[in-house]
């Protein structure tokens, strides 16, 4: 299974793609969408649907997975927001990829085992998990793989259903892949 | 030439398509998409996305035009409601159609010569300036045309720059279709 997470923007959009194989997690790719300040909004959208279009048309993601958006009290800033992730899960459903949302509390939680995270926290644990040599340079680019990992743990989770760990050592030996030794 | 005007919404998304031909404004077309309460934010961003295309294949317009977002103080609103202006804006770009917005007073003043209108002023006035046979059947597709409406106007008045009229009689002069009269 292929999950392609994104964390959307109006300026970065992170987006973040793993493969799911034996129950292990490889990352395929991860990067940011750019967009200058000076470009108007219609010209920041097509770059980023354009850009999610083709990483779904280089990898084919099975899943896509994308955090429910968080915007305070700014209706501006949400409304900004709004425009990025309705043409990011438009991308998506546009090429018939199922879509999930995670809250940003139930990411950091799948992820670090905490879900008031820090960004460094979140960002060390996905360096971890997918076992990579640099963490990402932009933070919207771990947040976006942080949101694939999550889905992968979830879907697992349903597909195990009521044979669900009940103790930490059951959950370990079943999630062997969450076990980070620090060097 | 042809302008589309867009009232988006996630729910109802009104479109109203008008020619402008020797200063005259002819309704080409309008309508709504509709969206049910049960549907998916995903399925219904396909879904405006996918209509708005299909008018733009249709008619060709060679201009877009949006109202910006009235959102007051809500952001989960604001959010919604950024989701179906992002894929509106998306359909027209993906065209390379120019896109234009415009706040809502500025649309009422433009229809009706009053920033302040109300919802059925702004229906009386777009029946009247198109010379309907019946008002839109829902207020998102008078609000549509309203914009389209507003968007002529405006680049009228740009094209004219300094030549723009000084008193109401040269005004008058100058716009016979904005001169309605009650039967």
């Amino acid at each position: 299974m292929i999950i392609l997470g994104v964390d959307p923007g109006t300026i970065i959009t992170g987006f973040g793609v793993v493969e799911a194989l034996n129950g292990k997690l490889r990352v395929i790719e991860y990067n940011v969408v750019k967009n200058k300040n000076s470009k108007s909004m219609p010209i920041r959208l097509r770059q980023i649907y354009a850009a999610l279009c083709d990483v779904i048309d280089r990898h084919h993601p099975d899943e896509f997975a994308i955090e429910t958006a968080f915007y305070g009290k700014n209706a501006q800033s949400a409304l900004k927001i709004g425009h990025a992730r309705g043409v990011s899960i438009l991308a998506a459903v546009n090429h018939e990829i199922p879509t999930t949302e995670y809250s940003p509390r139930e990411v950091k939680k799948a992820v670090t085992g905490n879900g008031a995270a820090s960004k460094q926290q979140v960002e060390f644990m996905v360096k971890a998990l997918l076992k990579l040599r640099e963490a990402p340079k932009f933070y919207d680019a771990s947040d976006a793989l942080a949101v694939a990992i999550c889905h992968f743990h979830k879907a697992k989770m349903k597909r195990n259903g009521s044979a669900a760990a009940k103790t930490w050592k059951a959950f370990a030996q079943s999630h062997p892949e969450r076990i980070v030794t620090r060097t």
